[in-house]
């Protein structure tokens, strides 16, 4: 049996929402970041780096969302990732690579930065992170309803960050026309639903 | 003709040395971190993101160092990357997310932060950073010369990363024994040689 290792409303929701889409069979054990448990011995044995997701399976234990994410769909029908090996699939890859290795780390600077940015260091990094989401905005997101034609994990994983950045007030509809509605599509499909309701969250 | 936008000891650096490790045929364009170049319009007009590698590919462009490199040794003979679909497969490419995500931006930001860090904040930066390089050392290097059996594409990633902190004199060789041994093991590697020389720079 699947084990996804998570906290309510942070990244591993992308894993969360790719494991609900793709009708997996799955555990799910949540790791309380603010009372440090991520830090704790007992969840260092799962993964070492001490952050979540991390998913354990019956060859071992996996992390990072971009990993995860693809390894529990790679059998789902309707497919929810291009085909194995397709240019698509490498620029789907490259697409959840950016939000793991840019976007994530400059929005979480942004908003999670323990002590917190103050003054002209917390405006630099938020504007840093606001031309992340632009990027988004202007050269990934089309006129389609979703990244990549079809829904596919990247979708899931892209309504995270639009998730903390709308509720940090950050998402401002006319200069977000499409990732505002992006996030609110990805919100009404059943499967995230069900996700928001396992983590004890709403949509926002 | 694949055609790889790479800047001289950058991250860049991790693709080209898996091209060579393929023995691909493929033009290398330079981009001038320093000078700015990135962010010239010319270049914008490959990667909006405005940042080193991307690769073009006959299908369109290719970024992120993770998704360039197992691309373009898909066909390798021997093998650079673990079966597709593989877990070990999937296991290498969490490694080289926690890189691209993990350590790379810890590193970055305390070598390369620009006004640079100083004082608590560049203290507390590099304690981040060597806790990463730390996880390397502990949990994925092993007693064996490569990190997942034979050479992959991640033991050229890790390595411009090795690169770095011995240049910084951060890569201590009694804290970090296996990292250092695994930098020189890399750097020894004919394909590796042939990416200093091109990039014009020499081993460390």
């Amino acid at each position: 049996m699947l084990k996804l290792y998570y906290s309510p409303g942070a990244c591993a929701m992308a894993s969360h929402i790719a494991l609900e889409e793709a009708g997996m069979d799955y555990d799910l054990v949540k790791i309380d970041l603010k009372k440090g448990e991520q830090r704790a011995p007992e969840y260092l044995a799962i993964n070492p780096a001490g952050v979540t997701p991390a998913l354990q399976t019956n060859e071992g234990v996996l992390t990072e969302n971009a990993v995860i994410m693809t390894w529990v769909v790679k059998d789902a029908q309707p497919a929810l990732i291009p085909p194995p090996g397709s240019f698509d699939q490498a620029r789907m890859n490259a697409f959840n690579a950016f939000l793991g290795s840019s976007l994530h780390p400059a929005i979480g600077r942004t908003l999670f930065a323990r002590p917190p940015l103050e003054g002209e260091a917390r405006e630099a990094a938020l504007q840093h992170a606001m031309a992340r989401y632009q990027l988004v905005e202007d050269h990934w997101l089309g006129g389609g309803d979703w990244l990549f034609g079809d829904y596919t994990v990247s979708d899931g994983y892209l309504s995270v960050f639009s998730r903390w950045a709308r509720q940090a007030n950050l998402l401002d509809r006319d200069r977000f026309p499409r990732l505002n509605a992006h996030l609110d599509r990805v919100q009404s499909r059943p499967a995230v639903q069900r996700v928001l309701e396992q983590e004890g969250l709403q949509g926002v």
